[in-house]
């Protein structure tokens, strides 16, 4: 266990990304949508290209960041203006809910500062979700912010940009208006994961007609990690592109961990109760109770968990189905419930009490992500009879949760070969009513550990786009170990690529803006605006400058792989300038025979030079 | 330049890899088929597994490995007993070989030191290609070589393992017999790259319904390399798993590279050879003519260039299509040969001249590696007109080959968005009959420069699903900078892990079987096996290390994600013990509810214990 974090050890990363600045588009009830813009070479004549921006205040030179203190509250007034909340004392906090069972409670994690001692809760018989308010017509100034957010370039482009994509039967918008948002929530197609308790949180939408989603999971574990890591991860996390959080802490100070993290995240943030629960009862699954639960819901809501996962699916009747399986149940929630079902032969009791859960969720806005416990561990278990049991049942359960007008989601797996994560979607999109998909990959082979963030990227990319609304990310440590800052980093990015190929597939407008800005630099042989606008600036540079590091390099109208001496887009572009002087379509430049040798006198009179020095 | 590397320099990694030994698998006509067995844990009680093997006798501690001296000369009687080849005086090597034209030669290379003087070449009227034999109803040892090489584990699964898998037309046998692989090279649905000046090279198979191939570039160039680090990376890339080499060696000493590359390498090497040429011409590409080119190519296929890329397809009449694109053309050839069609106004003698180029390719079995020069540079200019011309013009040029008897395969893209990738495997299928497709990725976003292995990964196990018979690598530096030895590990195991993903999702038989030996290690802890059977064991042991790096924590029963107290692999082994303990299949679990408290109590009475020390 790490000690005390002092004050100085609570150190992440801060300022702008490389190239980039940010901007806020003002939009109807006040909202001011976070957006980042990639500034280009003037000498381009194109204009700045905006991206969709996780990294919240942190990226802002003018905000002042002091992670004791927590970030602003964006929310705090649309929530409280709804007049549909009230405030109540918080619950206590006790030595279990940081796993501080027995007499030493060395290696603590000191509380957060701020401790609000006072948070909010529905008023009695009142529904705070996105959903209700969606439902009974309300657009909310989260959907507003979601619809400003969703666009990014499409503003820019209407009229312009034909549609290209084959989005499987989603119904993706020209342009995403707040209705349109509403409609979504309301039908259950898309999420806005929002806490009244987090008011920090910037709004975003996960669901199969916005852009797809990505997850980072954090969290101490019983054998590594501390607070300082943890907060710093997050942070770095939505630095290169995390959408979500989720605080996966097992092991002891889970609730001060989470308090940090909450408090310093302007991303919504996930949990596994389950996790937390189990410590309370020192470990023994078999001892966990609906009350303990219970509890540790409304500890968690009240401090502002934007959606658990619930592995309310995994039933006893379908535990034995995974007896034959190569790896068993590899979710940890899915194995402790089945421990549990077995240890009492009785039915989950996240299954008997999943409306009693509902009351909870709509009290504070926190959304299910209903958990597939019951995920094949392997390519051997993929498809088979436990898992899509469980769906079925996950399926069973979003009608009850959107009875309660609470907002859903649908976890997925896992380790699943190409040829059958298609059948994983659909029947999702079949037994849960379109409520959005959340994926985890899949891997699409076992044989490489230690790069499962590309076995699985190959997956998440495949299902993304098919329908998939967010993708839980995967590092390079997947299977071995616990990742690091770099793992977390590498494993964002590979997430980000991946979402963004899903888009360009699924046709979602606008998307491809960023893919033709950056090949047309990298044409022109705009190094910097290469750089810039590609997911890892730092990266690119690096890997450039480690074959060619001089600062001269970067304006070099050639790269390393050709040389100065020939260079294939010098000649595209002598190609280009030759074609548009004779403005020679194909035809014509077939039928020309006759003033061949002329063309190709011209030719060769402007063609001997092909090495121009930077301007 | 590098100076000229000492013998000491010139040194290559050799060994085992770590888990595993190299054997021998018996055939017919003397043949003795390298594969790789990894040994797992005794107590496991499991077989060893047996994996495709390119890494040449460098991996065998019994092999004398002498970089001045080249490997032993495997195919040398097979070639020889045809009685089709005679020994003819090597063109000699001149100084423009080695882009030495003017006076300054410094920094060459020096010549490989046991230059042969005397080659091999078919007989007058001879036709010495694998498809010749073929469809002359000749069964080589390079094909009895390819049918057990493919069968790998095949032969322990017959009648064991149901087929799984969507191969979209493929005809994928049970088992490959020396017929099937004579059959597939007869019809050119397969090539087995084999210039019989190339005696080194251990034989195997390009096509849809064998394994899916990865091909690893290396090559000097004008700005960066030696020959001693070429030597090395060839190395090391088939270590890991390259099937195939391309030597895109630029800039001086290409002829003294590509020899010390040729006589060291148990794989095919296939060039480009316009590079060479346009070097001689001082790199200027109007200055090029067809002798220079012939003459390039019998220089190389007398050296033993397994197969030539020739960018045939790149016409005259195609060029201006190309000038509206975003990238243009990105090819390195196709923009040599757009270069000399605009600057003569003359259609392209590669083209023009194919059936001589032919004559060449069947004296010394070189397969074509027809390239497709027009390949989209950007997702914005995926599948356009200029792509899809040049690909019909490559399927004529199939033809023509066939009709010679002279092997191809077709080169394709490049950048594609996942919803079009599909279209180029079918239009190729339908363009080239069947000939073999060996693609780029293809990149499925432009916008993570620094992550081109992954964007690519994942059009590249998609388009090996389709059917595509070999996918090039792509590493971090595409696009940036020149792969280091580290950077071309990445891109053969992120490639390597592609093809498999294909290979399951095709349903080849037995591609499974190494999933299901690492699942099971995992699932049992055998983290020894876990990393032997992955892979990049190296890795895998150094991730698991870095959280874990206690010698005992590799027979832990637990690993670093849920630590010893609880975890969800352990549950699982109790659910199995169970349920089978219980006999108990879905129906009589729920059936005997009257059993409940029973159960329950056995279940507490064996279950108090979760973490068990390792054995």
């Amino acid at each position: 266990m790490a000690d005390i974090p002092a004050r100085t050890e609570l150190k992440v990363t801060t300022g702008p990304i490389r190239g980039s600045r940010k901007i806020h588009v003002p939009g109807p009830q006040g909202v001011r949508v976070a957006m980042r813009e990639i500034t280009l070479d003037p000498g381009s004549g194109e204009p700045p290209v905006r991206v969709y921006d996780c990294s919240g205040p942190y990226t802002d030179p003018a905000a002042h960041i002091d992670i004791m203190a927590g970030l602003p509250e964006l929310r705090r007034e649309w929530i409280r203006s709804r007049g549909d909340v009230e405030e109540v004392t918080q619950r206590e906090v006790k030595p279990e809910d940081n796993g501080q069972l027995g007499p030493d409670r060395s290696g603590g994690v000191p509380p957060f500062p701020h401790v609000r001692g006072r948070v909010l809760r529905a008023k009695a018989g009142a529904n705070v979700s996105q959903m209700h308010y969606a439902r009974r017509g309300i657009i909310t100034p989260e959907m507003e912010y979601v619809a400003i957010r969703e666009n990014v370039g499409r503003a820019a482009l209407q009229e312009k940009l034909a549609r290209d994509g084959q989005d499987f039967g989603a119904s993706i918008p020209d342009y995403v208006t707040p209705e349109f948002v509403r409609e979504e929530v309301a039908r259950g197609r898309a999420i806005i994961p929002s806490n009244i308790n987090h008011p920090e949180s910037e709004p975003m939408a996960i669901g199969r007609n916005f852009l797809v989603k990505i997850n980072a999971n954090i969290g101490n574990s019983a054998v590594a990690s501390d607070v300082a890591s943890e907060v710093d991860k997050m942070v770095w996390s939505i630095r290169w592109g995390a959408d979500t959080v989720m605080d996966l802490s097992t092991g002891r100070n889970i609730h001060d961990t989470r308090e940090w993290i909450l408090r310093n995240s302007p991303v919504p943030i996930g949990t596994v109760p389950i996790y937390q629960a189990l410590e309370k009862v020192g470990g023994i699954a078999e001892d966990l109770t609906w009350e303990i639960f219970r509890d540790t819901l409304i500890e968690q809501a009240e401090q502002g968990v934007d959606y658990f996962t619930i592995h309310a699916g995994v039933r006893l009747p379908y535990i034995p189905l995974t007896a034959k399986r190569v790896t068993g149940i590899v979710s940890r929630g899915g194995s402790i419930m089945a421990k549990w079902c077995l240890a009492h032969h009785k039915e989950s009791f996240l299954y008997e009490r999943f409306e009693e859960i509902c009351e909870i969720m709509k009290a504070y806005d926190v959304a299910f992500s209903l958990g597939d416990g019951l995920r094949p561990g392997s390519i051997a278990d993929a498809n088979d009879e436990a898992q899509f049991s469980e769906l079925a049942t996950l399926g069973e359960l979003t009608q009850i949760a959107w009875k309660h007008d609470v907002q859903v989601m649908i976890e997925g797996p896992g380790h699943v070969p190409m040829h059958k994560i298609k059948a994983n979607m659909d029947k999702q999109l079949e037994a849960c009513g379109e409520a959005p998909f959340y994926t985890l990959g899949p891997l699409t082979t076992d044989i490489a550990p230690g790069y499962d963030h590309i076995t699985s990227a190959i997956g998440a990319a495949m299902i993304g786009w098919f329908g998939t609304a967010m993708l839980c990310y995967v590092t390079p440590k997947e299977h071995l170990g616990l990742p690091d800052r770099d793992d977390v980093k590498v494993g964002v990015v590979t997430y980000k690529l991946a979402a963004h190929a899903a888009d360009l597939a699924k046709g979602h407008p606008a998307a491809k803006l960023r893919d033709d800005a950056l090949s047309r630099a990298r044409f022109e042989f705009r190094w910097r605006d290469q750089f810039n606008l590609s997911l890892d600036p730092d990266t690119a540079e690096q890997y450039h400058d480690q074959t060619l590091p001089a600062e001269g390099a970067k304006t070099a109208h050639f790269c390393s792989m050709c040389g100065p001496k020939f260079c294939s887009m010098k000649i595209t572009q002598e190609v280009r300038d030759f074609a548009s002087k004779q403005n020679a379509g194909a035809e014509t430049f077939i039928a020309a025979e006759q003033g061949m040798a002329e063309m190709s006198e011209k030719f060769r009179e402007k063609g001997s030079e092909i090495y121009l020095p930077a301007e």
